[in-house]
């Protein structure tokens, strides 16, 4: 998909093992359009397949990380079947997010609002400089952030969550790390630097370990502390009878680096 | 329900679309006794059908913001079938609050102990004075915290949770903020006027969103993540369709403050 | 069980009502053996039915507190049955310090890696010397720390517990505090200091209040908001009839010290 000047609307570029996304609707501040949420959802898709990718950035052309959806758009199908299939498929991007068997960055360089604060949230890491604010601020239209609301309250506290959704007021970088919405705050010009960092330690480990650990992390969050000791115990079993697991330990005993085979 | 002297035992101030409650047992430290929670039960009743509140204040009138539990009427009734009712009368109240239509902000001035504690843990949003400070304080007199256990738990980490129940000791005003029991702190003579500066944001939204909103906020935290998202497309799709949601989006599209009509 | 040396692996010392049990496997960083499991566990049993112990500390002996899980044994018995029966008992070993009647601290002087982190994570309270320091390391072997994920992902933001699980990367004790790790950090030197105040402040308590208090608090965690009011109302009446109860209000009310009976 692509934008009226023939660019792509996400472009994608490949580095050290990272799969850099960046969302590029720079006039709208990478709103959220139908066909931009389409967009994304093919990139992680055909991510999700390649084995060359390790980690996944995702961060913003231009001024802004990411406005929120497309007011405009929406009001121009103005019918709840639009509403629906649009909502439907943001949170059918958000879950993909934390399906995507390799570890997803935000980078956050600007503004981050409404549904592109969600997608702040709902990645499994944030970086964010510090000139970086957020907002869940539909309210302000008349419009309460019921989805961002899911990825917001588990990222932070529930009565920061609940004042930001319904004062919409904007919060700095600093206060986003300190309620745990952002892992990482750096001066802007570091901002690289410091996600560059980030995925080289991810793409230094096995994928295979990587890939277990993620898709236990998000699934044991869900159940009882019982049935999470249950699927943790036996995804440990079975990451230790993978060949990385042999390797990295018997490695790490004769005090030598790893040789990953990725299985 | 009155005091002995004849005054409400709660009152209410309405100003600016807030309906401002003042727990007034001032020489019992607020003290939640059947016939007060039946009180506030009843106020929150009044409000609950009234579209012209469309914020919730809970303050306490004295020294205290609220001391919990009437430990006298509680060793006068000494039978498990009134504290049975009394602690399920309580539950009743600390529902209602997050299923009042309303957002409930506890305006924090004084001590919050026990089930006063447990009162902003449950209230929406909360601003304290620094002075303020909050327990849970039972366990000293040989009965734990569980019930405000709910609400404390869900309002802070599990650690910094059980070591207030078990521990009964007092933290501070921003200690109270840092763990995300309460949204802001303010000197004193300043807690009026941080109060009214939230209700006026809120009021300044449109009920109908903040209303829906509100809801799901609950409603989704307590389901898994693609259950979340399912119920909050639904409710972002009905909000997209409500007459102030198209009036807000063509308001700020056209650069205008918007007119909401509350539908 | 003991080691080489007729030393046993799990060092217990009670005194003034608190058992102190000491990892101690020195020489191994006090690695967590299928036999330190099992000693762990024993000691947690034969505490668990002794009415004067009223709180349990756990430390370790030598340099670390604990490194986690024992990576030699795990390679030289390299079997899918040998992992599951190793992981399946220590969740059994979490899950029981949890579900045991008295309050545990973990008391950590040193690093905390893996399963060493794990074991911070599932104590009720943690005391930590600001030279201590945490990771769950494991993926730097090629393990991802699965189930060290379900107690750090219960006391912390979910993408700080990531960020530590896929980096495998330390933070210090101050950081550990602020994420909700740990609960005070104190210099080395003060550190059994700190630790008896904790545990003073818990014998000074009814232990039938802790007791009844401390199951309802993970219970109610595990449910739904009004099932969690209905199953504290019930606790917090019950707590109410017990004899200590009413001693403790007697006493606050005639401004006196309780006499606990523990009943």
């Amino acid at each position: 998909m692509t934008e009226p000047n023939n660019e792509p609307m996400v472009l994608r570029e490949d580095r050290d093992g990272a799969a850099h996304l960046t969302l590029n609707r720079p006039g709208q501040f990478n709103a959220l359009s139908d066909a931009m949420l389409g967009a994304i959802i093919e990139r992680l898709d055909a991510i999700a397949d390649d084995p060359a990718v390790r980690a996944v950035v995702i961060g913003g052309a231009g001024k802004a990380f990411c406005a929120g959806h497309d007011l405009k758009e929406m009001r121009a199908n103005h019918t709840l079947d639009f509403q629906q299939a649009l909502f439907r498929k943001c949170g059918k991007l958000m879950l993909k997010i934390q399906r995507l068997p390799q570890p997803v960055i935000a980078r956050i360089h600007g503004i981050a609002t409404a549904a592109g604060c969600q997608l702040v949230s709902m990645c499994d890491l944030a970086v964010a400089a510090d000139v970086a604010r957020f907002a869940v601020s539909g309210i302000n239209v008349g419009l309460f952030c019921s989805t961002p609301a899911v990825g917001i309250s588990r990222n932070m506290g529930r009565k920061q969550a609940f004042e930001m959704l319904v004062t919409g007021e904007f919060i700095d970088a600093t206060e986003a790390q300190r309620r745990g919405l952002v892992n990482r705050v750096v001066p802007l010009e570091a901002l690289d630097e410091a996600v560059d960092k980030l995925t080289a330690a991810i793409c230094a480990k096995t994928p295979v370990a990587v890939r277990m650990g993620k898709e236990l992390f998000y699934r044991q969050l869900e159940t009882g502390i019982e049935a999470a000791y249950q699927m943790a115990s036996e995804t440990m079993a079975c990451n230790m009878m993978t060949e990385d697991a042999a390797e990295g330990i018997d490695a790490f005993i004769g005090k030598r680096p790893p040789q990953w085979k990725g299985c």
